[in-house]
């Protein structure tokens, strides 16, 4: 067992931010929580044990539930540009470089140790068509032992013909990846995730295929949705019988049957919200890439209202910033801007509800993860906000400070399931 | 004369990002460019005293054109509340400390020292009531080598009784303020600004007495403009007579009659934006500010087409940030929803747009300030940016990612007017 001892701050559920001043956190050998504690139980045994952080802010680490490892040396570049010249001159050309398994290793280990800075210990990440780069980034998480769902791109059609694979390359590479990592990927802590890129670029076959192998192997699934109009009317044409773009995903057995992440989902209502709630489909907003993509502002609060899932992404390189800071701060702004122009209709998100979507609200997606709760995994950042502290603040509005004006530097410890991680430097 | 040799990009015009590759930037001793050249002249005086920055970016200084030095305490804070409360709550009981000049210095010494920091070497800034905490904000800019405009704010109604000043007051303020900057400012590196907090808080006699000052000593003004939907009906309450916000302004001389700055403009259209056009008034954009108050999204691109001058600002604390690459980064994207909303009606804002308002935008408010043309004040900021410049990206894309993910940690060296301004560590 380990002791800890600091200022908690965690939020088992969003409207509740808990607070432990100078509180213990005690971690099982296995990694996850035994209990959060104002005062440590008679036990000498147990005092022995406290590791003093002082008066450093304790909260749970941070969960990117939509990201594209491949576009990671595009981030912060060339904004100026809409979504299908984005696509075509930079994001697909960058990819199609990944079929070199040394580039991939080069890019991807930064891309890894980012996170890792960040604060970020898991993500749901996107990987290129190419098994063999794609299983090296599974293996850069696990060495780094931070947590992961990683995966092997889907697309064979409209797409360059460089980065399409076939539907027999697509399972052959997902039955490798998942063999691979049932061994090696660290206690399930790295695992295999279907990943058709988005219903335009998958064949009904493709789609079909990978609908089957989640039936068969219960492993779940990510993609985007709804995230801009005319992608929706391109989704209308190439599946007519869908009766919205979800059920596109949802006839395949793709949309909740396992697990399943969906990013984007701007202009999700109706029928598709309906269907997302049924199967409990989890919405990733990215509002940091629907502000860059002139994409749009998704229904947050709606979602919320209906009990849906939501997680937050930073969707790099369409997001500008790894930066989980960054993403909970634009997620707050964009509904505001929209409770704006709605007049005050739609409550804007708090501060402590952000925070819950950027831990608990994606860490549900990895299990009982994203917060200090009896038996949750211990996943947690050691803040060291002290430059931010000059004066007579409290523990809520430091949290607030570090959240709207802390970054990276201020991150002095990370864990991840109880283990301790240190920068990955391989 | 001192030259230094570095990669250069500037924009003298919002459409033109100029860049010279390790180029060369002559500045002669009374702090003002002499040219900038691809080669340096065959004068072997002139080589002798290159200072050679390598590969390093140079570029010009950041403006910050709307910033309230006594909320510096509250940045990152209370972001929860609305516009109302948030003042009531925080902000005018925050004011209200800088009675006390002690804690004045201790806090303005802070606000001071982070817009070192974060490359911003002028500002046009609110201060308070109070006359002595004010002129030791203004001798704080002094002793810092830095530019800045500081405001004693005049407020007299609809205002907390402990924050308010009457007008006697205010004008003696405002003549101490003015004779002590004539011979202590820095040679009018650091000038008074005439600012009325906004027309709900001062009188018909306040506003009057600031106008008939202005037209006496030229001075410029400072205030805030159509922020909010609630504020403009209110303002229509109080000044019946004025045919828009900004009319309440114009008929006391404090709309453009000398130079003059107003913050926000998100509702500004017909009428108002007419009057700012004739009157030469300066639209400072508050993205962030707006975005966190729930104000909503100016018509940046309509005063653009309009030719209206437009600079940036944070307006900390109702934004929560001081750096202006933040600033920045939400115009373009604040300005892309609009964009996504409109459906494309508006275009957005393009990054070598806003690195124009961000430098020379503001920077024309101070005189010839915020680009290397000839005779403009050097104003300058060293950026090493080698840690993102890890791969072959061209200068366009390095200036790209550095204004999208750099931070105050990768400016190397600061310059204003000509001189390198260590950290200021009184």
């Amino acid at each position: 067992m380990k002791i800890y001892r600091a200022n908690i701050l965690h939020t088992p559920t969003p409207g509740q931010l808990e607070i432990i001043e100078h509180g213990y956190v005690a971690v099982k050998s296995n990694g996850r929580v035994k209990g959060v504690y104002k005062e440590l139980p008679q036990n000498m045994d147990w005092r022995r044990q406290v590791m003093d952080f002082g008066d450093k802010l304790l909260i749970p680490a941070f969960n990117d539930m939509h990201v594209h490892a491949p576009q990671y040396r595009n981030m912060g570049l060339a904004l100026d540009l809409e979504l299908l010249p984005w696509l075509n001159t930079y994001t697909f050309p960058e990819e199609t470089k990944y079929a070199d398994p040394e580039y991939a290793r080069r890019l991807y280990r930064r891309f890894v140790h980012e996170l890792w800075m960040q604060g970020t210990m898991r993500a749901a990440v996107f990987g290129t068509i190419h098994p063999e780069s794609t299983r090296i980034l599974a293996d850069l998480f696990v060495q780094a032992g931070m947590g992961a769902y990683v995966g092997l791109v889907g697309m064979n059609r409209n797409s360059p013909e460089t980065l399409q694979n076939t539907t027999a390359e697509l399972m052959d590479g997902m039955r490798m990846l998942k063999a691979h990592l049932d061994e090696h990927g660290n206690n399930g802590l790295v695992r295999p995730i279907i990943t058709p890129r988005f219903v335009p670029s998958c064949s009904d076959k493709m789609l079909t295929a990978l609908g089957n192998y989640a039936a068969e192997t219960g492993l779940p699934v990510q993609s985007h949705l709804s995230e801009n109009r005319s992608e929706i009317d391109w989704v209308k044409e190439l599946e007519p019988e869908a009766t919205c773009y979800g059920d596109a995903y949802n006839k395949y057995g793709l949309f909740g049957q396992t697990p399943t992440l969906m990013a984007h989902c701007c202009y999700t209502d109706g029928e598709e919200m309906e269907l997302m709630k049924k199967n409990g489909v989890y919405v990733v907003h990215c509002p940091m890439s629907n502000s860059n993509l002139s994409s749009g502002m998704a229904p947050i609060r709606k979602f919320l209202n209906e009990g849906i899932h939501v997680a937050l992404g930073t969707d790099v390189s369409a997001g500008h910033h790894m930066s989980m800071l960054r993403v909970m701060q634009y997620a707050i702004q964009v509904s505001k801007l929209n409770y704006a122009q709605t007049k005050g209709e739609m409550p804007f998100l708090t501060l402590s509800e952000v925070f819950y979507l950027a831990t608990k609200g994606g860490g549900s997606f990895f299990g009982k993860v994203g917060s200090f709760e009896p038996d949750y995994e211990f996943d947690a950042l050691l803040i060291d906000d002290s430059y931010l502290n000059y004066d007579h603040y409290t523990l809520p509005q430091r949290l607030e400070r570090y959240l709207y004006l802390g970054d990276d530097r201020d991150i002095k410890r990370r864990f991840c399931r109880g283990v301790e991680l240190v920068e990955p430097t391989y």
